[in-house]
């Protein structure tokens, strides 16, 4: 050897230099719109929830920073199962040991049930298919499916073919796929082609390799062969992908005898729509994961496009019942957190924060019957179905209103407050609320609400004595806690309040009237308890005072107390100012 | 008062009781859907962006469980100016104290730049609309969004009120907000009016309350208002939306002075897609956030939806460029994570993990010329445009391929790897990645490379003198460092590699014989180093050596040396098995 070559190409340009700022829009072309004047996918709506595939094990695998191993695997193909997937993409166990490791051990101990159907991604290459094969020994049945790239880019830059070649590759794929089935007569195969990067392949051009593959497959009614669609990379508008769909959709050969699929990816933050319209133009089946795992923004989230029909009164065919153990589930295998605002699972999303809204909602829920169709202003789904309970529904913060806080207080301690309360409750809570910027919690709420209307100092009833009279001419004795010094005091009225106020109008030294009163019970049964909401009018203030009792009687009495406290302490603070 | 009454409507079943499993499709109703046969949406695209108006201060202040700070509400301000919003809503004064304040901080300290339009809501009622004013005064130019909230629901149960009353409530506050303008002329006020609710409104009765709205305000071309259709709850497909917002577009009145505007929710996880094709059935402007933040699951995010736009080469008339510093301000001001497969801004919606798309990238970037469009497969944008460098693009793991392995290696050594030895060492490491689960680091590839194919243990080559005569026949002496020995090796050849091959052969006791080679230098200029890669046969087996040097000869010897080490190594470990 006479000379030392020299390769100058280097490509510096794809390690790229860190700095920001060359945004520049001009630099992408627009998309490709196909022609279609006579579009009905428009019109139509899902009344039947598709053939769902999940692809968790396999493309959720491909995007993790740390691929699942085989017991996480494990953990998540139970998971699908039990959510009651019948087809689960379960790897690629060609090109990944792990994959192939977990192939054989859910065959080989026997943990595919009878109507779950597991699937296998391959390229189109005749080793790798081969021992595909090899790795699905046993199995009872199994979806085979073969894809090979068909965009323009990848023709142009990665394989440097043309399209004859490539839909070549594709009829060799085909055609390997079918020879090397027949060595495993015991299984119940089924073919699956994806033209792989189909968004960014020429829809005429697509349409020919798939009905190449059709061809080969001859496939029949009884026994369809699955055409699966990828956007790849999304790349348009739903729109845009639906129209495609529902132009494949017609021109697919032995349409009869295909099952026409999906595969949406995210990239515009429009995956689930893209499905769903997809759907509407003649899709059969939605490939996706949970929550939407995959490579970079992952692919379409089958349970919310699931919730979603559900919530509009459809079947989805799935039993999401326990997102506890999906979000859980989740978690553990892909190692990614579930965003707070994730559509149906979320930690906020069943929670409302606005004053305006918790109102409605309390007023929506108040109103409804049992076997009511749901109907609640910003609530689209009713919680308790996901097993979320009401609790995260109303938080309180200083943007929340009264019908918040009197939520919270109501579910903390059953106090169902009278009307006129609410509003002087929360604007005391929302001022907290405001000077500390941060979130009410329920128990500072009750604390706060007991400080306020429920104070038992200075004034105290102990023991009381009543004598009541058929014609309402009742005397009430009381022992009377005053200022850590005990005190009898007699009052006569109509009733024990009325007798109660009397007797405080001649020891505390202003007027003591009872201007509105409410009272219900807490809890029910022979321990039910009562708690009263009395309106004081003390001359020129009125005070709200709420008490708690054994009886009903012993509630209103403290109720009372509680507003004339509130005046002694104002009094109190008056006396001090001056 | 001679008795207390009992108030029984304790709502226990607005509390739930917190258990799961109430799983049925069967309580929710079918949506509506509005009849519409000669739609022309579906054949619009979207060739400029819409009016972007951010209500991050206002629905996503509502909607957090810490709400910001003044101080947090005006590093988010800044933020939405320099990114470039014309129009913000900036809160609900009325409503909170630190709205007014705000509000009032930003007009007092003339932090509101002349091109930038101010935005505050109100409900239709007349105390909170005259403080919304009050909160005004001095402003230059301000948006007051008056709303009511219109559904069958929220009329049904929240107001109890018919049709026409609720109509009566909106002409109401339309006409509010148009006497209590007058009261500041020097401003100059635009209208805004929301039926609130709107996809939960019967669409003609949205229309007609819409337009008796309109007849308060009687707009003119040239002094527009606003009408805002929110899917305050996201209740079905974004197709249907789009259908909605097309009649609504053809029956408004005075349409030609009326900027019609859509505010989207997420609810369904098809906010984004809603949003776009409202804009193709006839929106002008659009409402949402950045990054989707709002109330449960959010609003739309407007930041996906602009990119959107950038990524099909359509001016967003936003300046994304630095997403690092949208996601600082996001964090800090919501308190609230940005999901690493967040559309655009996600940590891992640029990486490649899978070895078949790493390598298509690679392929595809190797093929870009500059001035080139942008058509790279797998990656929709430019991460550089957003201040993102490829570093996080190709990440390696059990499951990537020789592609990503290899791009990691150039990155971080310059090495570009002959065809031939990159699968061989993508396999070195696939073993490794898959025997630990982990993701192999870059740092860690390139010391497996450096010890698998660079080794300078047993043998070096130290000092060496080379004569060279024009003929070709050159001769090698070289100082060869073996077992911790200096021994003098001599050989002839043609060329510095051939001679050191036969000086090899003599003393190794195998063959040494060169079958394929590539060399090429490691940066530029008088500096630049040489990289050298050889493929040595040594009998039976082959094997690739890698060696560096200040000029081309000693690093093609070291290639040599490094590949003569592996054979030296593998005799040793089976002299010791045997």
């Amino acid at each position: 050897m006479s000379g030392i070559e020299q390769n100058d190409g280097i490509r510096t340009e794809i390690i790229g230099d860190g700095s920001a700022g060359t945004f520049d829009y001009r630099k992408y072309p627009a998309y490709p719109k196909p022609k279609l004047s006579d579009r009905t996918w428009p019109d139509q709506e899902i009344t039947r929830a598709p053939v769902w595939a999940s692809v968790d094990l396999r493309d959720g695998n491909q995007a993790l920073i740390e691929p699942m191993t085989v017991q996480q695997k494990m953990v998540f193909f139970e998971l699908l199962v039990d959510i009651g997937f019948k087809e689960i993409e379960i790897g690629f166990p060609a090109a990944s040991q792990i994959d192939y490791d977990f192939t054989r051990r859910l065959i080989e101990e026997d943990l595919i049930p009878q109507d779950v159907t597991v699937q296998v991604l391959v390229q189109a290459r005749e080793e790798l298919i081969e021992r595909t094969y090899e790795s699905l020994q046993g199995v009872h049945r199994a979806i085979v499916h073969v894809y090979n790239s068909t965009s323009t880019v990848q023709r142009r830059d990665v394989f440097r073919m043309d399209q004859a070649g490539i839909r070549d590759l594709a009829v060799q794929g085909a055609t390997w796929v079918q020879e090397y089935a027949k060595r495993y007569p015991d299984t119940d195969w089924r073919f699956q082609y994806s033209p792989e990067s189909f968004t960014g392949t020429e829809l005429d051009y697509a349409i020919d390799v798939c009905n190449a593959v059709l061809e080969v497959w001859q496939p029949r009614p009884e026994n369809p062969v699955i055409i699966n669609l990828p956007a790849t990379v999304e790349m348009t508008t739903p729109n845009v992908f639906a129209d495609q769909i529902e132009i494949v959709h017609r021109q697919l050969h032995h349409r009869d005898a295909v099952v026409l699929s999906v595969h949406t990816h995210n990239d515009r933050g429009t995956g689930i729509a893209a499905s769903e319209l997809a759907v509407m133009a003649g899709a059969d089946r939605v490939e996706g994961t949970l929550l939407g795992n995959g490579e970079r923004t992952g692919n379409m989230d089958i349970l919310t496009m699931a919730m979603n029909l559900y919530s509009r009164g459809v079947d989805p065919e799935l039993d999401l019942a326990d997102m506890a153990r999906i979000q859980k589930v989740y978690e553990y295998c892909n190692q990614l957190p579930v965003h707070p605002r994730h559509p149906y699972i979320g930690e906020l999303v069943y929670t409302s924060f606005s004053g305006s809204h918790q109102d409605a909602i309390r007023k929506c829920m108040s109103a409804r019957k049992p076997g009511d169709l749901w109907d609640v202003a910003y609530i689209p789904i009713d919680p308790t179905d996901l097993g979320r309970n009401y609790e995260a529904v109303i938080r309180v913060n200083s943007q929340s209103g009264k019908g918040g806080v009197a939520w919270l207080l109501e579910r903390e301690t059953g106090y169902n407050l009278p009307r006129e309360l609410q509003p002087l409750f929360s604007q005391h809570v929302q001022k907290e609320a405001e000077r500390t910027a941060k979130e009410v919690r329920a128990d500072w709420i009750v604390t706060a609400f007991e400080q306020e209307y429920m104070a038992r100092t200075p004034l105290r009833l102990g023991d009381y004595r009543l004598s009541s009279t058929e014609a309402g001419d009742d005397q009430l004795s009381a022992d009377v806690h005053m200022d850590g010094q005990q005190q009898r005091w007699v009052g006569k009225g109509d009733g024990p309040v009325d007798a109660w106020t009397s007797a405080l109008a001649q020891h505390v030294g202003f007027v003591v009237e009872v201007d509105d009163y409410a009272e219900h019970t807490l809890g029910t049964g022979s321990d039910a308890r009562a708690v009263a909401y009395v309106k004081l009018k003390t001359g020129e203030r009125t005070w709200w005072g709420v008490g708690t009792g054994g009886d009903i009687a012993r509630a209103a009495l403290d109720a009372v107390s509680a507003a004339v406290n509130r005046e002694l302490a104002a009094r109190a603070a008056e006396a001090q100012v001056a």
